[in-house]
């Protein structure tokens, strides 16, 4: 299906058709919507270019940013697109997890190689938008939630919560709460499903009110802490979704008294820079940001340069990091304090 | 000065001329440099284009990725392109503090609206490179190490140090150290400027042996305290250059069973979001950093926009946030531990 014919289909001259092609906002709203629509009927596909090697641009896109995780992101983004000279602009959609159309509008009149979305996607038309025009995409999502078709790097939210939970119940724990992220966030629910395996296989049950959730930031991790481990019958270790999170715990049992690790282990997840850094240092599950950056980046010039990608979804592995935070409940150590 | 007149002096054609202007790489590095150095000579400068408004891209340059406070500047850029509908495309230097020309060229090459420099500058050739093609730069500097004819935003150091030492001054202290960033930084002397004027104003002198430089990370706030620390006649509070160093300071103290702020008071210099969420909450200087990258996002879309600026260097107030990192020294406690 040539430009002609959409034009010919739809009634306007070939100039409007590629106007629209190229995200021009000289065409009209309603001649826009007929070109769009002739073009998806017509599965019209521009020939993709071919690419000089080290030529353009491409887009790395934040659902939001998340200070030092978002850098983690960009680092690893970096160290493949930098020796390969492409550059990378940069933006984030305040939170939204679908890019608005005058977004993509400005990214369609840019023409990058490629775009990459960080814990965000595109709508089915979006997609679309992109695929007639040549330009491919790649998800980073440690939410795992993008469909088969979809170029995706991510990390094994599942085995992380497994590994985080098996490290405690082979410490001793046997109360252990669980703050993970938002419910509809796919990630949390696939982290706190880890937490659960690692309690069936050690043949424990897990008492429901020890499973909390909310955002990933400190203080949410603050606010379930204070809760929990002021009940009577508190939990003896903590697994917060996140780094931040798990700074906003060891914040409440400063608060409280309590001492990390004798009397409340801690254990977060990402292993940001700063993970390193708390006091005492954090226990935490290494989520490998730069690792699956670098993967995404790769596979997204790889698809610019018209390489087919060996495999389209990528779960990287998560790793358990033993610092400070975690140690044998007090009814197990030879002496309490 | 037309571009005939320099092709003409050179001799070259004017299509020769053209390419080196817009930093195409298909012309030899002679031809380049003869060009350069009539362009140079006769000292062009392209006639500034007329810019629709929302419309292009910058160029975002650190020096390098500094976690937490780089993501600080790029959220600050963006308050003020994002609405304006300018896209930002980010690099970084290695750690070199002035940019390798093949960076260079691409930039000449892509044209964009203007270049933000992070903690780096350009060597004057380069400088003028940039001037001949109309495409305006401003520089984002704690050092204030630029000449007055260049664009810069910064903060004001002296201020930050004189008002983080008069803190501990009043609280009691009198035997202070200061751990700064390199001496080869500007922004470093001036803070420990400030920390001596402080001491000045309040008739007291200054040990050297607790005026201490190193890098701005953990490490070195953490092998600084330990030795200080350590000493007999070791100091009663620590005023670090960054509030990572502060972190390794911190920890030094919790390693030597130190407790602060009783036994300790510390100070940092930043206000990264983390300073909030250490344990305990640390005391600092709030270095504007959001603020001073809109501001210098501002001038740079004001130039251009072909918008005179009003002063080409500001100075933005630090401002001293007290938490819980800092009290009076023991000996000044009504009651000891």
């Amino acid at each position: 299906m040539t430009i002609a014919a959409i034009a010919d289909e739809v009634g306007v001259s070939t100039a409007t058709v590629s106007k629209v092609l190229n995200g021009r906002l000289d065409v009209s709203a309603v001649t826009r919507a007929r070109v769009e629509a002739s073009l998806e009927r017509n599965r019209y596909r521009r020939r993709a270019r071919r690419l000089p090697t080290g030529a353009g641009q491409i887009d790395l896109v934040f659902h939001e940013y998340d200070s030092t995780w978002a850098m983690e992101i960009i680092r690893g983004v970096q160290t493949i697109t930098a020796p390969a000279k492409v550059d990378v602009v940069l933006s984030q959609l305040d939170g939204r997890h679908r890019p608005p159309q005058e977004w993509l509008d400005g990214v369609l009149a840019r023409k990058p190689l490629g775009v990459l979305f960080v814990q965000c996607h595109l709508a089915e038309p979006q997609r679309q938008q992109l695929h007639r025009r040549a330009i491919p995409f790649v998800v980073i999502d440690t939410d795992s939630a993008t469909s088969a078709s979809v170029p995706t790097v991510g990390a094994n939210n599942w085995s992380g919560g497994l590994l985080a939970t098996r490290h405690l119940l082979e410490l001793g724990h046997r109360r252990i709460a669980v703050i993970s992220g938002p419910t509809d966030v796919l990630c949390s629910r696939a982290r706190t499903a880890g937490f659960r395996a690692a309690h069936e296989e050690a043949g424990l049950s897990v008492d429901p009110d020890l499973v909390r959730h909310g955002t990933f930031y400190v203080a949410t991790g603050h606010e379930h802490a204070m809760d929990l481990l002021t009940r009577p019958d508190r939990p003896t270790a903590v697994f917060a979704g996140s780094d931040m999170q798990a700074m906003g715990v060891l914040r409440a049992a400063r608060q409280l008294g309590l001492h990390v690790p004798d009397d409340l282990s801690v254990i977060g997840y990402d292993n940001l820079p700063v993970a390193a850094w708390t006091d005492p240092a954090l226990t935490t599950i290494h989520q490998p940001l730069r690792d699956m950056a670098g993967a995404a980046a790769q596979m997204l010039l790889d698809l610019a340069n018209k390489i087919d990608l060996a495999t389209s979804r990528i779960d990287l592995v998560t790793e358990l990091i033993v610092r400070e935070t975690t140690a044998p409940p007090a009814h197990l150590r030879p002496t309490t304090r």
